[in-house]
């Protein structure tokens, strides 16, 4: 019985396998390491130098080792990989499930993968290259050649005796796939039938039909929407003529769930790749290149924002108390905007918004910034009543305000719904676009406002 | 076999459902329901009125239409159980697990919900209102009763006889927890076993003694982890003295996953409460009070914002054209800012990063920074010097900028560092209050630089 390790329980394991190491005491960090998960092993040894952290690696046995190593975050994987020789890497990868050993491959280079490919058995390998082909973050890329086909005209006896033979090598089971003599996908088995029903029974008459499955060249976040929607553990893989060429489980769901979300919030803050990557991976001047279009995109933007104000630089001298709420403007129209399409982004990315509810989006979005606009409006006409003694200029700013916050609103809500509308993903709409956006307009907005109204300030 | 119906293919079942509505054709929709999934039935009576999908719902059969609730989004179901007899919400409540059964009956007006749990069996009902004690965001509040547990000192003949009996109500299987004559949970029974395993064998000398298990009163968010970290399809939810008491599966964790992703996205955008409950079920009144308080954060950093220009007055009068690359310098500091806190929070979130990293982080946030920096400074020192005609100006506003956005970089990542640090949560931060900090620091930042060397300009 294992409950789950704390994070205290961790650190003090590390603590004493840290003291260990120290007094050159090697075979009790085995006697520690023995009782322990592969997933905790990965997160204890995450807290060692490079150099300790191969060593307590090379004490694993086998079977526990390239679980630990699928557990690891890339960037020590990587490291931990480049300092082991082929043969061990060879006995990893030959003891993986194939879409994991097709991701250690593909981050080896060329001729230490070419070594492994060569030296496992001829199946594993052409299946791990032929996963290899697929898209990254495809149906294909993340699916699994490991699972139970078994053909309709057999019977459930014949079933369990085909599992039986290959029972070490199937790892966790939940579903088995039913195929036609082409190897087509024609129903699935759930496991309780095996010993529920006789096993004269032939699988013909028993499979469910009603199986979901899933072409090979679905993106990946498709897949996630489909496992959510439809509540699926594991779903088969089908190639164009639908014969079944793999499956995925939930387990790999999940961690693209995490990607997914994680790219959305990189993107609506104006970084481009996928942000795990360059959490783990991304070195200083990567994360500056991929930062710096961003940047740009803002930067020629708020070159806008500064020719709109010289373009009012005499309006601005007369009441330069004008410059100082500048900031006020940009920045709650900021706020508004980066609200409304926040909201708007995750639900498209979520399915809980489409296009047709646009009007209604807009009603509730405009509705509720209204009346933050009010609020926000009178609170600043108050200050400047006070602060300035100039109760028309208070006014005007207060105007000015809410008339740039509803505008905020608008362009927050349609620009996300628009985008998705031509196909082009929201989230990048939500960084840099739509605050430069609103900038600018705000500020057109404020001083225009304002020059309208010069004669009674 | 089914391939998962397309958008389109939804939506002209849709075209089709409406046509037949107008045509008072009530037998032909049924014929195109039967065989739709319920994920999908869910789907399409969402494009519909609320009349109309009251009265598409009431033709579908019990088991279906229990199973459609659920996949409702949250608005649309409660408006459709607010129409509902008392007789149909017990009899679809009756048909659902018991944790599915628990968050319908949290949404019933007391008075229904009492008659609903008088009317179903005392078990489930006893069931359900034990699950309605648990927080929401708890192990506790996500787990269902339905599991199958067996006693240690059974044989497996003796399980898969008692699996027999319920095979009717127990829907998909994973695992089979094993429990000692208190209840106490000693082990799983992985279900492949059932079949591969001589019936006379004894569960207790061939059970999985490594499961892990989850006490009621842990976080979801911590469930989710756990789920993630050692790939569970199911784990069993035990009280404190591990006696077992439900079991939570991954589609829940799915769900969670999701929640906590918006959540974060949300807080990060200024949003008080979690978004998924603002999409569906905010009035415009409640989004205006949810997204205030961030708001007025923000404005009384601004107010310290026109503060500190007034401080300065003398300065913008006598370099008017300082007004006009405020915006710049408050955008740049805002993009850089929000785009290292961004990875932060993510990393945080995913356990990628921990406090420890701190100075791995800020080397890297600010590395990547002062090259993005550099890029903008020298183009602003361009644009200024043949714009403006004045390169001391350009100059000026080139160093403050790179000034002000290393000085982001580093509030960016050392303040959600520092909060996850003293337990607040960081998401929180990435939201108005970095944002405002940077904005009252970059002013600081530029102003002050051009008032120190005004007489060059």
């Amino acid at each position: 019985m294992s409950l789950v390790l704390s994070e205290e329980s961790i650190k003090e394991i590390v603590d004493d396998i840290g003291y260990l190491i120290e007094q050159n005491n090697y075979n009790y960090i085995k006697n520690i390491l023995i009782d322990l998960h592969p997933a905790d092993i990965a997160e204890i040894i995450s807290y060692f130098s490079n150099k300790h952290r191969e060593y307590i690696f090379k004490m694993l046995e086998p079977d526990v080792a390239s679980e630990v190593l699928i557990e690891m975050d890339n960037f020590r994987r990587n490291k931990l990989l480049e300092a082991l020789d082929e043969e061990t890497i060879t006995e990893i990868v030959d003891r993986l499930d194939t879409d994991d050993a097709a991701d250690i491959v593909s981050t080896l280079p060329d001729e230490v993968a070419e070594h492994v490919l060569d030296s496992i058995s001829e199946e594993t390998s052409k299946d791990i290259q032929e996963l290899l082909e697929y898209d990254e973050e495809s149906a294909g890329g993340i699916m699994t050649k490991e699972m139970i086909a078994v053909r309709q005209e057999q019977t459930i006896g014949e079933v369990i005796n085909e599992i039986k033979k290959h029972s070490e090598e199937i790892g966790e089971v939940y579903n088995i796939w039913v195929i036609d003599n082409k190897n087509v996908l024609v129903g699935a088995l759930p496991l309780k039938y095996l010993f529920l029903l006789p096993p004269e029974e032939k699988v013909k008459n028993v499979m469910d039909t009603g199986v979901i499955y899933i072409e090979s060249g679905t993106d990946q976040e498709e897949v996630a929407n489909i496992f959510k929607k439809y509540n699926l553990v594991s779903a088969p893989v089908v190639d164009k003529d639908k014969k079944i060429i793999g499956k995925i489980t939930v387990d790999d769901i999940v961690d693209v769930l995490q990607e997914e979300a994680n790219e959305d919030i990189s993107k609506m803050a104006g970084i481009v790749k996928t942000e795990s990557e360059i959490i783990v991976e991304g070195s200083v001047f990567k994360t500056f290149r991929l930062r710096l279009p961003w940047l740009i995109v803002g930067f020629i933007g708020q070159i806008g924002s500064a020719f709109v104000m010289s373009k009012f630089e005499q309006s601005i001298s007369q009441v330069l108390a004008s410059a100082f709420f500048i900031p006020i403007i940009m920045a709650m129209g900021g706020n508004i905007g980066i609200q409304s399409s926040a909201i708007i982004v995750r639900g498209l990315a979520t399915g809980e918004i489409e296009f047709k509810d646009i009007w209604k989006r807009l009603l509730k979005e405009t509705g509720a910034s209204f009346f933050n606009g009010v609020v926000l409006g009178i609170l600043i006409f108050v200050i400047i009543s006070f602060w300035l003694k100039n109760p028309n200029f208070g006014m005007v700013v207060g105007f000015s305000l809410l008339a740039v916050i509803l505008n905020a609103a608008i362009v927050g809500t349609v620009v996300p719904l628009v985008l998705k509308k031509f196909d082009i993903d929201p989230a990048i709409a939500t960084g840099p676009f739509i605050t430069t956006a609103n900038d600018v307009l705000g500020l057109l907005i404020y001083l225009g406002t304002m020059t309208v109204f010069l004669k009674f300030l």
